[in-house]
């Protein structure tokens, strides 16, 4: 009978306890999102750090400003230690602002807007003329081989399938001829290649990005050309195929330049020496201010800093916030903290990124084993009244990805995409394009995710 | 046991045809959305909708000629019957530009961002100039009372709540200063009142919208303020408590104008005197080209009838397209659609409004009771992939409103709000503030749940 009792007391002891950690949460939760959504610190902090250094490519001026204003930031956020992690990065020079032309017997001589990829060669002096030809995919160009190839420039026209609700989506299926393109094209002997710009937007502006060479081909010069100048270009082909398009670019790749990671961390009262990751990348494509990318990710992770700060929330685990280097060209910031990482034989018990741009937050993908999901998916009601309703099993980030081999729980914030695209790697990349609350509540969602695993783990 | 057996074949059916129901529905609803995503006919007509007929206030040559594009284009779409609904509208016109100035002797004369609210009565004609009052809520008011407030001009400086995930209730929390203001303060022997823009951002667009007076009341001017300009005369009320400011209006109210809604419909298949409507207010104010309030509202609604032409799925009941008009001002449109219901003995089985923007959309809001709520909640699964994930009981709209006395089930899309009120009932309500796949999703979801509506019923 006492047993009985006992046994009822402690199920309801439990209950209780349960009913108040729930209830702790819901408030702690609220507290986040209250915070975030009555300061200004983010709006403001945005805005400074991409106008006053946009085009912060790694290796860049630009990019050693913002790492300065970064250091001095987190300072004056209160973080308990700064400091660098020093690499070298990739220097490449966009040179003078590209040319591009279509010179068609029927439809006359007609500016589109191209700019370089990132990492290309340039074009000899006076630029490159040849005809073109229109191809969707590698396996389209491999029928066509060399004969139909040799000496042409190679048009990748594969638009971004606008069917995906989740435009990452859309982006992962096209995003390869950017990438891979050059080389697949150089195979057959193309002496250019031009690629639709990696957006769902009807719109002028070329959108950059990295691309590589395998260097088994020779390296020839890649392009991007804005959707609008693409479908020109496409329409005046099916017309006239003999065309020929003008490029002319002057980029290089100057020495690699000393740069760094930037760390800081909230030191943790019970394991100092277990982090919690957070990071968004500080560089920035130099044709664009670098709002939604990565600007966001920037201020998403400093804020969660002040967050916690501000609430006077003493974490048991060390946070660290990392302003990522070098995420657009070759890696390097991810690469280096994973490294001294392992070197350091640090415990990661958690790292979470926030590469997505600036939306309202939807929800969290989670590069994690079923257990952990099922534990975080314990606390999602906990996200509900905010707007994170998705939490899907998925990839996390680039620059937190390297921390997969040691068996990290990797997160990614999920903002609404449908906007991202319109945005990513280009000159329309710009402040005003941000939502001051939708930012806001990112930062709190992370805030609110970090809090939950530092108390409870996973 | 034949009767055993039966049973088991009986459920292993039912089984089998839910599962297939199930299946037909997720392929309906990607279809919905897939049309809706590679089609751009919603942004092209929202374009033109904004562009061609901004400032499309109830009265308005730019309302009528928006009447007459929205008739041909639904003919274009081929509806069954294309109708009007004759009434009657005010026709409140601003006049010339108001005039705002702070004339302060510590701070000099500064130009603030005024405009009349909706149905406001004019300035003296060369303007009023008075000391200002300012206070948060109509209870301080009270206590202050006439001898503090006679001949005065108050200043309602209450801001929206930052601290509200959805937005509409922080609107909720803050209108009544701009709907009843004059009276209130005119109670008091105030001589003007001029109210806080209801706006989260941080701007300097005055935000309008309709204001009411009490007959029993002298009526007073009413304004409304950018929040920028709010801020800077509370500051400076701070400091120089006899500071004056000068307001100038010349507003009229004109003799009413002839108008209509329109209707129009795609006849059901079996049960052709049932209606689904789905509606949204071609009007909007004056001082703005009302893109998200509520051109998408239109656009929304007209889309859901291309989607079931371009689909060639027939609705058993008949679905009604409807153009309400006059929202803004004295919801005219709304009550003569009801009356004309009820005149003709109607049966209306649901109402679907679209008058919270274009944003991504993000759920509904339910007016309905708890059966058909949790009739609706089986369905849910199916919106999930595109995003909706909130249905909540909570209101639905101004225009479809009326219907409820009818005992109408009444939905609202609702799109996400952090930006809505950004735009709101300003001069930055314009085409480039829509994106053409947030758009997109609305229409296709709103199309989603008229057809789970129409094929199990509520």
């Amino acid at each position: 009978m006492i047993k009985l009792i006992s046994s009822i007391v402690f199920v309801l002891f439990c209950f209780f306890a349960n009913c108040q950690t729930q209830l702790n949460d819901s408030v702690i939760a609220a507290s986040f999102f209250s915070k975030s959504l009555t300061d200004d610190w983010a709006i403001n902090n945005l805005e400074y750090l991409v106008t006053s250094f946009p085009k912060r490519l790694c290796g860049t001026k630009a990019v050693s400003e913002a790492v300065k204003w970064s250091e001095k930031t987190l300072k004056e956020l209160g973080a308990d230690t700064i400091f660098r992690q020093d690499l070298m990065v990739l220097h490449w020079d966009r040179g003078a602002q590209e040319k591009g032309f279509i010179e068609s017997k029927q439809f006359g001589k007609n500016k589109i807007n191209v700019c370089a990829l990132g990492n290309s060669v340039s074009t000899v002096q006076n630029g490159i003329t040849a005809e073109v030809l229109e191809v969707q995919n590698f396996e389209e160009l491999q029928k066509l081989g060399t004969e139909n190839i040799k000496g042409k420039i190679v048009f990748f026209n594969r638009a971004m399938d606008p069917k995906f609700f989740y435009t990452f989506q859309a982006y992962g299926g096209a995003a390869n001829q950017r990438t891979k393109g050059a080389s697949e094209a150089a195979k057959y002997g193309a002496i250019a290649v031009i690629v639709r710009s990696l957006t769902l937007s009807n719109d002028t502006f070329p959108h950059t990005g990295v691309m590589r060479y395998d260097t088994n081909y020779a390296k020839i010069p890649a392009f991007c050309v804005s959707t609008f100048h693409a479908d020109q270009l496409s329409n005046q082909l099916k017309k006239d195929s003999k065309l020929k398009i003008y490029l002319e670019s002057s980029c290089t790749m100057l020495p690699e330049e000393k740069s760094c990671n930037i760390i800081s961390e909230l030191k943790g009262t019970e394991f100092p020496n277990e982090y919690i990751t957070i990071g968004g990348h500080i560089d920035c494509w130099d044709n664009s201010a670098g709002a939604h990318d990565d600007g966001s990710g920037i201020i998403h992770s400093m804020e969660v800093l002040k967050l916690f700060k501000d609430l006077g929330i003493k974490p048991r685990h060390t946070i660290r916030i990392v302003m990522f280097m070098d995420e657009e060209m070759d890696q390097r910031g991810a690469k280096k903290y994973a490294e001294y990482a392992e070197k350091n034989k640090e415990k990661h018990i958690a790292a979470i990124e926030s590469d997505r741009g600036g939306a309202s937050p939807i929800g969290f993908s989670l590069d994690v084993n079923d257990t952990i999901y099922n534990k975080v998916m314990l606390w999602q009601k906990l996200f509900n009244n905010y707007g994170f309703y998705q939490f899907i099993k998925g990839g996390s980030g680039v620059d937190i990805g390297p921390l997969k081999k040691f068996g990290t729980p990797l997160f990614a914030i999920m903002p609404d995409s449908q906007r991202y695209f319109d945005y990513h790697h280009c000159a329309n990349d710009t402040f005003d394009k941000v939502n001051k609350r939708e930012l806001q509540l990112g930062s709190a969602g992370i805030a609110l995710l970090v809090y939950l695993i530092d108390k409870y783990g996973l």
